[in-house]
């Protein structure tokens, strides 16, 4: 499997330039205060789809060949990434197909479906996923896009963190969320060739911790039924982002889902900005440990806002 | 009472610059698409204190002599206004004091307090407020910033517009929310000076439509029982903004609560912006008069983003 380089980073930010936003960095008096830190947040949420995972799509995507593009995509996920994946191929004018679980919310699908994405519902187990999925594109020959174990996906996202650091150069870390680890393998490509002081942190749900649990044991470990709040965390990392997480990573720190969804309500509350709950995890992880970060500065990548306004775990008393 | 002219404005702008954002304009394809014009939304939910108010609040006061800013600042209000005070007398260095009536939620007392403002609480009733105030404005010397019927707060309100016209000049019309008329007031102002062929059209919500009811009367009608879920669109006009309303405004367009909460439901979910109900009325009229703007590029100014999460009108299934 490739690894990619800072050269295919580059290139992901000029092959995707004309089909993402160049997302916004807030600040905010009031976190500032009370971490103790200055902080600079990438605001992935008013990305285009809701989540940085514009980014590997398009990059997957519309670096395909014509020929190859032809024959499609094809992806599973009950995530950001179908939504992605559909939107990037709506782009460039090909098919998608997205493998979903009959479990899915409403609102996935009919995301996927606004983007013109073909759904082929599935048994919600990941083996039923990925069976269904491989027997597709067994048929159709369409280019699989994964979510997160892609050289192209990881060399995408890795355009979030190198648009933050153009912006504030003199960062002392960088706070991600991490899932599948594709966001913060692309960070960390981004950090080494641009900023190779910055610290790279990935932020982990406390139930969801097998890259924490990775780190320690020396090997890659799966995620062992996770349980979190933070619905896009609970992916196990794959082999080609494990390669960055065990060498280039800085350290990663737990949240607990109280801690997840408090981060998330204020941010909610005080920067008038939605942003879903595995977004929440790096600043509950700031406010949590704040005596770790004072007088520093700190980017923090709000990575998504799809949060279910029905469920509304943020409206609490 | 003096009127406020453009020069006003200019003035305000340079005044306050140091003290608010020049908060984002952004756009959404999904609303343009529901709408079918080209929206441009001023974000002031994003300005300091989360609303506009911080304009108006910073001109009066910032506009002060050092003599009279030396005896403090005076206000009435139970929302955003009053945190609008309590923050641009900080930033001056001189006290303020905010007569709040005693059944304000909780949440618009502590974003006085955190500002540094002293609070009166006082009865729930306009006659209590105006009387606390009066009474306390006389004892101290306090300057007293009205809300809206003051020409240095419509002055402050018009450099939004201003700042509108000068990132989208070709607007064929600008929205605002319409309570005590401070900010479509000063969209008057900006636009006859910047862009006069642009229209201003005011959006109430029709369970508090004074301004609406006043035009077709020719007179100043006070607000009767407002009952609106829009909690900063309560005010009557007063003497001033009746002179713009009356004579400048293109037109008043009436949105209902049901309509007013479903736009904002769908702002949160869509832009991934929290807005409060007030700031949701030009988009309702919008989307329910679609046929009215279509083709057209519209200003809409989102005008604040404190809503109470506890509360959550727009978490519905």
């Amino acid at each position: 499997m490739p690894v990619p380089d800072f050269d295919d980073v580059l290139d992901a930010a000029r092959r995707i330039a004309p089909h993402v936003h160049r997302t916004p960095v807030m600040t905010s008096t009031e976190f500032d205060r009370r971490v103790g830190a200055s902080l600079f947040f990438k605001c992935e949420n008013l990305q285009k789809v809701g989540a940085f995972k514009a980014r590997g799509a398009c990059n997957a995507i519309f670096g395909l060949d014509d020929a190859i593009a032809a024959r499609g995509v094809a992806a599973h996920s009950s995530g950001n990434h179908a939504a992605a994946v559909a939107y990037a191929a709506a782009r460039r004018g090909v098919p998608a197909t997205l493998v979903i679980p009959r479990n899915a919310p409403a609102a996935k699908l009919a995301a996927v479906r606004a983007y013109g994405g073909e759904i082929i519902e599935c048994e919600p187990t990941l083996a039923a996923r990925e069976a269904r999925l491989a027997e597709f594109v067994a048929a159709s020959g369409a280019d699989l896009v994964h979510p997160y174990n892609d050289a192209r996906v990881i060399a995408g996202q890795a355009t979030c963190a190198l648009e933050l650091l153009d912006e504030v150069p003199d960062l002392d870390a960088i706070l991600t969320p991490v899932g599948g680890g594709g966001l913060i393998s692309g960070t960390c490509l981004s950090v080494a060739a641009r900023a190779p002081a910055t610290r790279v942190i990935g932020a982990e749900p406390a139930g969801a911790d097998d890259a924490c649990r990775s780190r320690a044991a020396g090997r890659l470990l799966p995620a062992e039924n996770p349980q979190t709040v933070a619905d896009g965390l609970r992916s196990s990392l794959g082999e080609l982002t494990w390669h960055f997480v065990s060498r280039d990573v800085d350290e990663i720190l737990l949240a607990g889902d109280d801690e997840i969804l408090d981060a998330m309500y204020l941010t909610w509350q005080r920067m008038k900005i939605l942003i879903e709950p595995s977004a929440a995890v790096p600043l509950a992880v700031l406010l949590a440990q704040r005596e770790k970060f004072a007088g520093q500065r700190i980017g923090v990548i709000l990575s998504g806002g799809n949060v279910d306004l029905k469920n509304c775990p943020g409206c609490r008393g």
